[in-house]
């Protein structure tokens, strides 16, 4: 059986998308665009439901366009410094008659009969007289009614997203109100028996709506109106009269989720019989078991229920279908090429879509994958970037060039990447960092200490955290770092002291007393994943204790960091979990400390650059020393020391 | 005394903005920021006031990631396809024991005692037990607790934009509401005795307040709140007390305008009262006038009147103080590098800001200059793109390469410009254009006839629209394309006949019968702009006629459009005026046919070019035949037709 049999029969993205949109077009779905009319300073942001017509000249009278005196031209004709003109002046209310003058301000009036205004440093005024010295040209230094815009003549064009100079430029030309497109109403039905609306409902086995909200949330940004409408059960009865109720009110539906094939799974049968079901699964990772129909001319989606599923096929199915509908440009991709710092594998036959964060290290582009799960509200909310590994290809090498889709408004050159050990106080790190350096912003990728210390050599991130054991000398850290970079620029500076112990759950039921007890056969353990420095810690007691890993039940099973492991055994999922003192207060779990460790952060800069400076500045600070001792089992008396820097092996500022 | 004397005493814009960003710095205007709390589905765009953290992990509970059953791994141990293992299979409701197992779906809670699902797949069901034939690994096929997200940690940082994501990661980590910051209140003063608020107040004399809604819809697009507060008449005390009741309901204040040193221009001396006037007077263009203060510890903009400065000013001065104040990024601005279309002269010591239309011509990128005047709101609402002369200069040429700041979304890729002579059918093609293909927009320089050939021969246009009646053979159009435009690729295609002919007041009050009329001493004239081809027209019946120019009152005086002609007429500001006749019919003006011309389309676009075609086949359609022809004076009979072809001389498409 084929690895990929599941996606055989299903149709190619672009396909679909194609299909989707034939479909609708021919449809009249983006003919015939209902409008509403909005007083003009509502109306921003919103498209012009036609072109629209100036129904008064600006300006609106002809005025003076400087301070002085407004004539009749012809009154000046002859006038020079030898034989200068004098006119009378005339006060505010008498009426203007030839061959006399009128003092008038910049923006008044032009009275009846006067054709040119002479600017005031000009004219010498005297007993009731003005003199001139030059002729005035007629109309000069005067507005003209039309000048700007003349009344019937186009201001905007139909189908324009409204902007504030828009909205000036229409109350200028005499419009009071804008016929504008109505925002397309999109109601979004969440099915599931195991869905619940509040957090209060919320039981094991019991799901949390939450993509009703992030899609209605999408739906908003890209000009729609949500309508989010009350769970259904997995009852074929109930979504039908959902799905039709929804019909009626608004211009897209969209049902999450029951669009698998399951027995459960009514979404495909009640649009088949609402409508057209036009394609059911696009060989698409995540995101396969996707909906597309059309019931009474108008689209309606099965998204499947999974986040990252939901808001993948959101984008690549209802965003264009939506923009389109309100005649809005589909903003342009930013994409950036870079270089894909760890392999992913994919099935052929499929396009797989992977979040990824990205930065610039050392002037190279640089992309890490994120956690792959469909089920992963982490990785979405932490992606910078897109990248797509095609139908064709069984994945993307390490080391090659993939070309990034940013998503919002991600700016790599702001994104520092922490690719190495995790701790806790790193991410504390980067919300200091964001306050000096404003908009920076860090982006943890956990692959544990040896993986920091091969990006560090690969260029593949900034700053690494590590603490990795010498067994030979007891050691940690310059060792590796040593032997690991010998020719690439870097700064090794020391972060904390940290406590590392065996967290149990409260009260230590099983009086675990130390790594001994973990050969207990009563006992199941959770592992860090090999490379970590917890890992390294924790084969280095071992030995020394003289136990085997065979010893230890649950020895086999990794997870990536502190938090992992203290929720593992917050679950009960095992008995005991190696890692820092701060997760398990952080989860109420308690603490057998084993080891103090040292670690360290390995930064990759250019010289002088802000962004390291500013690092250690943070790590010399009271206020951050203070902050992160305060979580318990830290020690960072010695925090934004260099212990060493690459180059100066010679004099290594090593550690006392 | 030197032309920029007014400017002499002026700040520089960089100087300006810096003195004015680290006065509120040091004032404490960017910490200490007030926050609310939202609920989470609500802060859509709104920027986190501090870090998140989980309330609760995800998944919170240990759920079965397979259909399948669920057992102690143990008790699978030794399980193989010679040796199978039998678990008795419990009913949903019993509780779990060792040495049995259970069903599960996806999702399900994994019974208490279970620690692995075997897929359904690779059991074998049968008389209430459960056969396996392979031993399963601990946590095989399980989603454990805090897989995605672990309770406790960081969700989404301090001064974040909160996305659709975003708020999926906030509810799946437990969080009903979140503090963000507060939206900025701006409150905007309009101020000036001449400014009404409404159009039924509008009298010749007063301004429509049109720069409070297009100042209140920019700070809304940079997520401020804005605060319109009454009209002040010019009176500095009235103007002290609201400036004072602002201040103690908004973080910033907007006074427009009273900006100047005039005798009526109080808000330089009211914020000087209230707090402290760092800069009154910035060396740029539009938008000398500018005052920056700090009252009560915020910020006090005082903005020029005229629509063009007020709208610079605030994006110079206003947009990222607004933004820094909110923690959010300043957009980054899209700069394209064009070449000059046309030379722009600027005077030297002042930063001249010119708004341009922009395109791609033949693969190279122009940029045009625009109308310049400061009240120019039509300018502001067409631009799609700023340049700026920098103080050091006087101007710079025109084919010289400039950098061009893109205004709002625009994309040159789509825009063609129209440089030549003005017809409004050219804005109705325009129209049709964006109907056929998406998103593309015509930008219409009016310049001449004479102006669009030459820069059809500078590939500085996409269309020209043109009607050169050539003297000596009483031809139009093809003559001068021949003559100028001999090397390069172009397609004249014809248009419309239509009428040219005198504009006149309702009634024809002065009985004007024909151009020999405007020899009269009572009637004055307003012209075209040379090299118009309306220009051309009136010089060639003018010789025809015997009369010199001399005898024409108001030859000299230019207009650069059909509509100005008419609004110059309307307004009374002359008495006739050379036009077609739909700009006639437009403004209600009588109209005198003078002669009947052929006006054609000058394309100059890459071989099969898709919007060539689109032009060519709207001039041929019904549908636009039908609305330009119903606006009188057009003949559209013979539109869309090709009268020659550039590097086809040879064999000429010429009209019959």
């Amino acid at each position: 059986m084929p690895r990929n049999k599941a996606y055989l029969d299903c149709l190619q993205r672009q396909q679909a998308q194609e299909l989707w949109r034939q479909k609708l077009t021919d449809s009249g779905y983006f003919d015939h665009l209902p409008d509403e009319t909005m007083a003009v300073p509502d109306a921003l942001g919103r498209v012009t439901a036609c072109s629209v017509y100036a129904r008064q000249s600006a300006p609106h009278y002809n005025s003076a366009a400087m301070d002085g005196i407004a004539v009749r031209a012809q009154d000046t004709y002859g006038a020079q410094e030898t034989t200068p003109k004098r006119l009378t002046l005339r006060s505010p209310g008498q009426s203007f008659t030839p061959g006399c003058c009128c003092m008038v301000d910049t923006g008044d009036v032009m009275p009846a009969g006067t054709n040119a205004v002479v600017m005031i440093e000009d004219v010498h005024i005297d007993a009731g007289e003005a003199e001139i010295v030059a002729a005035a040209a007629p109309w000069q230094h005067v507005r003209i009614i039309g000048e700007d815009i003349v009344a019937s003549e186009l201001v905007v064009p139909e189908y324009q997203v409204i902007t504030p100079v828009m909205i000036a430029a229409l109350l200028a030309a005499g419009l009071e109100s804008v016929a504008v497109l109505k925002k397309p109403r999109v109601a979004i039905i969440p099915t599931g028996d195991e869905i619940v609306a509040t957090k209060d409902e919320l039981i094991p086995g019991t799901i949390l709506d939450v993509n009703s909200h992030m899609l209605a949330a999408a739906v908003s940004e890209w000009g729609g109106e949500a309508l989010k409408q009350s769970i259904v059960k997995d009852d074929g009865q109930a979504l039908r009269r959902a799905v039709f109720a929804s019909l009626t009110v608004s211009d897209m539906v969209v049902v999450n989720a029951g669009t698998s094939a399951g027995s459960e799974d009514f979404t495909a049968s009640v649009l088949g019989d609402l409508g057209e079901v036009l394609v059911h699964g696009v060989a698409i990772k995540p995101g396969k078991p996707v909906i597309l129909a059309v019931c009474q001319g108008k689209p309606v989606i099965g998204l499947p229920g999974y986040p990252v599923s939901a808001m993948l096929t959101a984008e690549l199915f209802i965003r264009d279908v939506l923009l389109a509908r309100q005649k809005r440009p589909c903003p342009e991709a930013t994409i950036v090429e870079a270089s894909l710092v760890k392999q992913v594998a994919s099935p052929v036959g499929v396009e797989e879509f992977i979040r990824v964060s990205v930065g610039n290290v050392q002037g190279r582009m640089v992309a890490a994958p994120l956690g792959r799960g469909a089920g992963l509200i982490s990785s979405l909310a932490k992606a910078q970037g897109l990248i797509s590994v095609g139908p064709a290809s069984q994945g993307i090498q390490a080391g090659a060039a993939v070309s990034v889709t940013l998503l919002g408004k991600s700016r790599p050159e702001n994104t520092l990447l922490a690719v190495g050990s995790h701790d806790l106080a790193l991410e504390l790190l980067g919300i200091f960092l964001r306050r000096r350096l404003e908009h920076t912003s860090l982006s943890c990728a956990n692959v544990g200490s040896m993986g920091g210390v091969m990006a560090i050599r690969n260029n593949e991130a900034h700053i690494a955290g590590i603490h990795l054991l010498d067994e030979q000398t007891g050691c940690y850290n310059l060792a590796f770092v040593k032997k690991y970079l010998p020719n690439t620029g870097w700064r090794l500076v020391h972060m904390a002291m940290r406590q590392q112990g065996l967290m149990v759950m409260p009260g230590n039921p099983k009086k675990i007393a130390g790594l001994a007890d973990l050969a207990r056969p009563d006992i199941t353990f959770v592992n860090r994943q090999r490379g970590s420095g917890t890992r390294m810690l924790l084969d280095y007691d071992l030995v020394k204790a003289g136990i085997g890993p065979e010893q230890i039940a649950g020895y086999e099973k990794e997870v990536g960091t502190h938090m992992a492991v203290a929720a593992t055994v917050a679950a009960e999922a095992a008995d005991a979990g190696l890692g820092v003192q701060a997760a398990a207060l952080a989860l109420g779990l308690d603490f057998i400390p084993v080891a103090s460790e040292q670690y360290d952060l390995l930064l990759n800069f250019p010289p002088d650059d802000d962004r390291e400076k500013a690092i250690i500045a943070i790590l010399e600070s009271a206020e951050f020393r203070n902050e992160v001792e305060s979580w318990g089992g830290y020690d960072l008396s010695g925090a934004g020391r260099t212990i060493a820097v690459a180059g100066e092996t010679g004099k290594n500022l090593e550690m006392e």
